[in-house]
């Protein structure tokens, strides 16, 4: 056996890097995947669906092959017994979790859940435009036990939901997940309930007039460029729902254009902005590897939020914007009166992809309470509309007249993502804890972002979150960045503070 | 073993399924990569190229382990002997012929060309750029020794370039594309010196002028839309080179704009319509296997020329689009002025890519001459400049001032792509006879041209062409279509009739 100059054998380094190159050899399938997505939302034209859908599968199956594979197998369990360094020890963690998972999960049961939600889907899309649930709950019901089956096989010893979780959350624990949740509901509801009164004078029609297309296109092309978005290595197109797609070397995002709401396109764009941020902040020099990858969902969601709320719904940057505004549209709103029209409390609205940053959280809890107890086994998927519209009674203060508008408003379900939707309010927590942190080293955040410069933000975040890529785990990440374990604490003080000088609400929320 | 009601065993067709579905994976990786270079050339930020190259370079070499793998060469062998129908037996020369050449080659040399391929691009451009043929003669050397190689791989008893022509044009002998190419030339050397010294008043200048970038698009879409362009399966865009990229369901093409001259771009647009509408009319049912692929270069390129030269260069294409430049143009050109404009003769062009419909295939028959002589060793790389200069010199009475201008205009032989300029001219020979039975079976093409209807065309290409996929080789499905084996016959006629009648030549030539 040869050896190296340590003495150590060779192989330990050809162990390391055969494993290192089957990892990037799958990354350069779903990095492919990944651009085949973004062809079909933003650029196929409509009859390209059959050769898409082959393609895509081929992809998917490959990299399950790659991921599987006995060797994969082999050279894990050869290079766990190395001496590893740091870095080696967090990639070696990330590539067992993936392949664990993958494995553990048959794939014929894999395929049935994929052709279940093909079919589900068409089922969703005609039960919402009817109004009748009944037509999606046979399907619901079978990717419930679906997934229930799925997560059995992961861990047959754990909670389901638990397991499911850590399809979009491997690294952080769904106990504190669901204390972050609670706090929520504790704080928002009573708050949203005094919002209800108030009779503050809260601006809400700066937005109100047309807005033609090709000036939010423009409009939105220069908050990026001054959000310091880097036009060599993304693109921004139209498309129905916003989404970011890419990686270190090339991330683009996309945003929607409705002439009569500026107000959501722009925010799409600023929230798809920190999602692209993320990404193309990126270690490349462990591109195409689990830790060249962004942690997960909470994280990614923390990053768009963090710019959508804590940035692009602050005084200082409509006092940038407003400007930018009133040179391309008909409208003389003042920063305030943008700034507060842009924070308006919807307490009526019952969907949640039209909600503020208050009640939306509240839509959040409500999925989560539901789908946590459809996996249970505690409700059964024929009560589930009506305990979804006793919660929106009971904590929005609204009850949906339709299912449409209630519990079938959202795709999810339909794909079988159950425990994807808290990643979301999750996220909004974690931006607010964030947010502050970088604050109390920079400073003055607020003072810069009104001239445009957002450089000290952009570097804090690079250094204390993006350029780790997958080396911490979600929470050791956050106590990296702040100090402290991840908390819903500066969440509840944001908007405790924010909403407290909005609406005049008492101290005491 | 088990048996089906025929008392075959049932094996039988599993093999043969599992050999197309096999096939149909690969296509799946391949049809993907197209998305990924399409994308490259059309949409990608410039930043993205490090990983764009790794996400091909691993779909490549997925795609060729696919099709090298032990199994495929079991499936074939045990299919082989099965009782096959006439479409499975074309089924599987196809798959059979793809194996081999790629198993024949080693996968070291593959890459080795690939590499050095590589770097000679960048040697190449330099050289180009600098007028200095030195700097990319040591690669242009090393490309052609790794190609000889490559051929000897495959089949050492062949003639190399015979072998090297096939990877282009497999199933079309070199023996009758090189007395093709030697039937252009004894017709076209001797007519393109009569027009020089023809006094014939050809109108020339009816493209001379500014034509805006957006109303030039315009026309591109209108032109593809009456050529019968389907928009739900297609797209276009700009790119610095046009291209064709695409399937039976999805098929985009690209054009360019360059606001002096409306005609390069509007031709390039009808070219690559020519592409995408034969891909567009491939069989369905056979999507994904090789028999639902389209014939090869040659055949492709015929589809092209057909619609450029024989409706796009027509007098009565021009009397439908002369009234559509008028619309969006500032011009007044009749539609025999641009007709002639559209038609004349470059006697003095150099460039390739420049060149009329005549001139055209002596810049192809001197890359002909000069590849040919340098695989078999009977040129040194050394003395292709002035070969070069000599055969310009000798066919079209031009002598290139610069290499720049010369042997380094192409790009070609940087990716060491010695074959395939043949397939340019093959194309427009095969587009005069597949047209000229066209015109026999229909009668009168030109009449419905005028009036802007295709469809008796459009019809008989899918018919005879189109809907055969890869079921006939080359001359077979020539002679299906046409009745007669490939000849050029009909595009001699073709240019004695159109330019003796342009530039009022002798009746003789």
């Amino acid at each position: 056996m040869a050896t190296d100059a340590s003495g150590e054998p060779a192989e330990t380094a050809d162990a390391y890097a055969e494993l290192v190159e089957r990892f990037e050899r799958i990354n350069g399938v779903q990095g492919a995947a990944g651009v085949l997505g973004w062809d079909q939302q933003v650029m196929m034209p409509e009859g390209g669906t059959p050769a898409r859908s082959k393609q895509l599968s081929v992809l998917s199956s490959l990299s399950h092959e790659l991921l599987t594979d006995d060797r994969t197998a082999e050279l894990l369990d050869e290079v766990e017994s190395l001496d590893l360094d740091e870095g080696q020890t967090a990639q070696l963690r990330e590539m067992r979790r993936e392949f664990e998972r993958a494995d553990a999960v048959p794939t014929e049961l894999v395929e049935e859940i994929s052709e279940t939600s093909t079919e589900a889907l068409g089922a969703w899309e005609q039960a919402r435009a009817e109004d009748d649930f009944d037509q999606f709950a046979p399907y619901l019901e079978t990717l419930v036990e679906l997934k229930r089956e799925y997560a059995e096989h992961i861990d047959p010893d754990r909670d389901a939901y638990e397991v499911l979780f850590e399809d979009y959350e491997p690294c952080l624990s769904l106990e504190r997940a669901e204390e972050i949740l609670e706090t929520l509901k504790q704080t928002l509801v009573p708050m949203i309930d005094e919002i209800r009164t108030s009779d503050a004078d809260v601006t809400t029609d700066a937005f109100d007039g047309a807005f033609p297309e090709d000036a939010q296109e423009d409009l939105s092309r220069d908050v990026l460029s001054t959000l310091g978005y880097d036009w060599d290595r993304g693109r921004l197109d139209p498309s129905t729902h916003p989404f970011t797609s890419g990686n270190v070397y090339d991330c683009r995002v996309t945003t929607r254009y409705d002439e009569s709401d500026p107000l959501g396109g722009l925010m799409a764009t600023v929230h798809e902005f920190g999602h692209a941020f993320y990404n193309l902040g990126l270690p490349e020099e462990q591109f195409g590897t689990p830790l060249g990858e962004s942690r997960d969902l909470s994280v990614h969601e923390s990053q768009s939020r963090l710019w959508e709320n804590h940035v692009g719904r602050s005084p200082a940057f409509w006092e940038l914007v407003t400007p930018k505004f009133a040179e391309r549209f008909d409208t003389d709103a003042t920063a305030r009166e943008a700034y507060e029209s842009a924070n308006q409390v919807y307490e009526d609205n019952l969907i949640r992809v039209e909600a503020d940053e208050l009640t939306y959280h509240l839509h959040i809890v409500i999925r989560f309470e539901i789908e946590r107890a459809l996996i249970s086994g505690e409700l059964d998927v024929e009560d589930v509309p009506e305990v979804w519209n006793d919660k929106y009674e009971e904590y929005l203060g609204i009850r949906p007249e339709t299912d449409a508008n209630g519990c079938l408003q959202d795709i999810h379900w339909s794909h079988g993502n159950f425990g994807y939707f808290p990643t979301y309010s999750l996220g909004s927590v974690m931006a607010s804890q964030l947010f502050n942190a970088a604050e109390d080293d920079i400073g003055n955040i607020y003072g810069t972002v009104r001239d445009g410069d957002f450089e000290a933000l952009q570097t804090w975040l690079r250094e204390n979150v993006h350029e780790h890529g997958s080396r911490y785990e979600t929470n050791d990440l956050v106590r990296e960045a702040t100090g402290e374990d991840f908390t819903a604490d500066y969440f509840v003080d944001y908007v405790t503070t924010k909403y407290g000088d909005l609406y005049d609400l008492e101290e005491s929320v």
